[in-house]
């Protein structure tokens, strides 16, 4: 089938000669189209029957440019094919985790998925200062299944290598590169600042040698590090769930990429909205603490559930297999030790990618609005300078910390949990 | 054109067809054809006019099996592709040391170049004892060129992504992976062990937690770090020299790989022939002091080379661009402090995957002649014990060196260069 965009009107009759969509829908007669893209690449279709809700789907169609800007910025509709064999791998080894796949067209450059109407993307929530408590267990779920999984710690030497080659994702890496790993720490003009903002906080991830020369160290890991096929766009803006359910959404950021990039990317998104919640709490009129210890114990949960998880999925897997990753343990410690210490390189490596996706946050082309949209920008520039403190202080010192209760320690030192006045 | 196997007949009529071969023979009547392939894997035949000896090339053909074990192996023949992309960007970067190719057939498997017949495989040389003026100068200019210039420093990021997946090298990987950084370290029935080497030597590398999991470390670091176009197999088997020239073959090996590992396989190769010849000079009359230091030096410039060489080009070429890779260098000094630390992180990488190297060569299937045909089991015992205490150190310390000094030093300290007795 040869590619054409669809609309709110074409689109019914492109599913409706779906042999999946005639399962789902029982007529195509009074469908309910919305366009919700709200993103800055795809459009995307909310599918309603409306004489039955619960016959719904949502349809993502990638074009051929950067939706945000126009068919000025030419992008390749390549990745919707990393979002679809991202999903279907996700799937397979998080099935409940991720939204259902229905049907994909690699000519079309779609696909059609379960539609979560009874979620909603997290980042929204929690700005309004709602707690989700499943979401630390089935984020670091996710993160220990996928990442073990699509690893040479579980895959065979030639299926990784073969999955590695399809998953090379050029156009989105580059715009990590550019816009978390770049643009930020060097005044580039694609570069916002909150006017509050003091020169000085800026200068301290943009003028400092030692954080810039450690910026450039996680971004070349980024780009030469293939450990694990990532979502590798893993804010609480892909995230929609509700008290009892998670889901990950968005994955056409994935590639083979370091591990600790994903984690990073969780933990550096809660550390934002704990900045952005000392003002946001006392505008509520709440006492801030008990949210934010809400939100650096999902943190800490993430990684050590990921920990715990990982770990637990490595050692059955190496009791089951012939020939595990490092050969037989002869002493009975080594596996271990190994272990451990792989352990340790993901913390630090999780720590330094969470620090960059932080501090971009502030001054890059793309905010969050957890601080970018507090009115007041004194208040404003308040968390923006507590989150560059912390972000430079992570990315520095990402080898030395020893658990994340020092990490935790780090974030109420610079912003008491019952906030600063 | 359909692939078969050439033998000393059908290679003449092959080659009488090829336009690149009628410029080189005046005449194909007298073809002086010598099948000399030494090696493990593929069938080498040197072709020389009888007439004219000054009209001869060499013809490569990768047979679809390992050769050394033969039809019962198979290997496929992909193994060629790998080695002419590798000799075509080491001849665009280094001409003149690696051999020009003249042809090459992706069909037949085979590449036909420069026959180096004034030159030797140094291996047989360096046990000879004889000095190489130009090793270390030649070694480190083909490292710095051909792995900065392949790397994300200097390439755009779709085109390196491209040749990361063109050269994904599943097959010969895999042999690195099992014979270099598993099956030596956990007593696998492939292993070759000399009767004379104690086992509380042997145990030193299979029975040592924090030896073992240094080397898992490095075997994942080999298996995720797409960092540069390597040679993939650069020990002293695969360097052709004469006093005045060097020239680097057999680039099969090569994939994306940790820019240290191919500085390790040289350094490591160095390190093995400095302990072989406690024995081998004292074996030759001579006082081990002089060859013995030259083989310490050729290491340590093999390094200092590389590093001033590496540094040179990555500066001017960040001079040269508009967007180097970390981004513009606000305050004038962060470019050189991640310099600073890459060339750091490289150093320890090179110790490592040296240390994995030597190693393996003691208790592997694949030894080195240097040490393995020392006939006196007691004395090849007493280098391999030396080679396993120092690559034991060499992998735990990895971070810890601070120069080459110090390697230097270490070599010294468990074998003096005038020798054990």
């Amino acid at each position: 089938m040869e590619y054409r965009q669809l609309d709110t009107h074409t689109v019914v009759d492109y599913i409706r000669e779906l042999p999946e969509m005639q399962k789902i829908f029982s007529s195509f007669d009074r469908l309910d189209i919305e366009e919700v893209g709200d993103g800055n690449l795809n459009f995307v279709f909310l599918i309603t029957n409306q004489d039955n809700p619960d016959e719904t789907v949502v349809l993502k169609q990638a074009v051929p440019f950067l939706r945000v800007v126009g068919e000025a910025w030419p992008l390749s509709r390549d990745r919707m094919k990393h979002e679809v064999m991202a999903l279907e791998f996700q799937e397979d080894e998080c099935p409940g985790l991720v939204p259902e796949v229905y049907h994909s067209s690699e000519d079309m450059s779609l696909v059609i998925m379960q539609n979560l109407k009874n979620h909603a993307i997290i980042r929204g929530e929690i700005i309004k200062g709602k707690v989700f408590p499943k979401l630390a267990d089935d984020i670091s779920t996710f993160l220990a299944r996928t990442l073990f999984h699509s690893s040479d710690l579980a895959l065979g030497h030639d299926v990784k290598k073969e999955k590695v080659r399809q998953t090379i994702n050029i156009e989105l890496c580059k715009i990590t590169e550019d816009f978390v790993f770049t643009h930020p720490f060097e005044d580039n003009e694609t570069n916002e600042y909150n006017e509050a903002l003091p020169q000085e906080a800026i200068d301290i991830i943009q003028r400092d040698p030692k954080v810039r020369a450690a910026v450039a160290e996680m971004k070349y890991a980024f780009m030469t590090r293939a450990e694990a096929l990532l979502h590798g766009d893993l804010h609480i803006g892909s995230i929609m769930a509700n008290e009892e359910e998670t889901y990950i959404i968005d994955p056409e950021f994935s590639f083979y990429g370091p591990m600790g990039f994903d984690l990073g990317a969780m933990i550096g998104n809660l550390f934002l909205s704990y900045f952005s919640h000392d003002y946001r709490q006392r505008q509520m009129g709440r006492d801030p603490v008990e949210y934010r210890r809400w939100l650096l114990e999902c943190a800490e949960q993430t990684w050590t559930g990921f920990e715990r998880k990982f770990l637990d999925l490595w050692r059955a897997h190496d009791e089951k297999v012939e020939n595990p990753f490092m050969g037989a343990d002869l002493d009975g410690a080594s596996a271990e030790m190994f272990r451990q210490q792989f352990m340790k390189q993901i913390f630090s490596d999780m720590i330094g990618f969470a620090a960059c996706k932080m501090m971009r946050r502030i001054v890059g082309l793309a905010k969050v609005a957890d601080i970018a949209d507090i009115d007041d920008l004194q208040e404003r520039a308040k968390a923006e300078e507590n989150v560059l403190r912390m972000g430079s202080e992570m990315v520095l010192r990402r080898k030395e910390f020893s658990s994340f209760a020092d990490l935790f320690d780090l974030a109420v030192s610079i912003s008491p949990l019952s906030g600063s006045r």
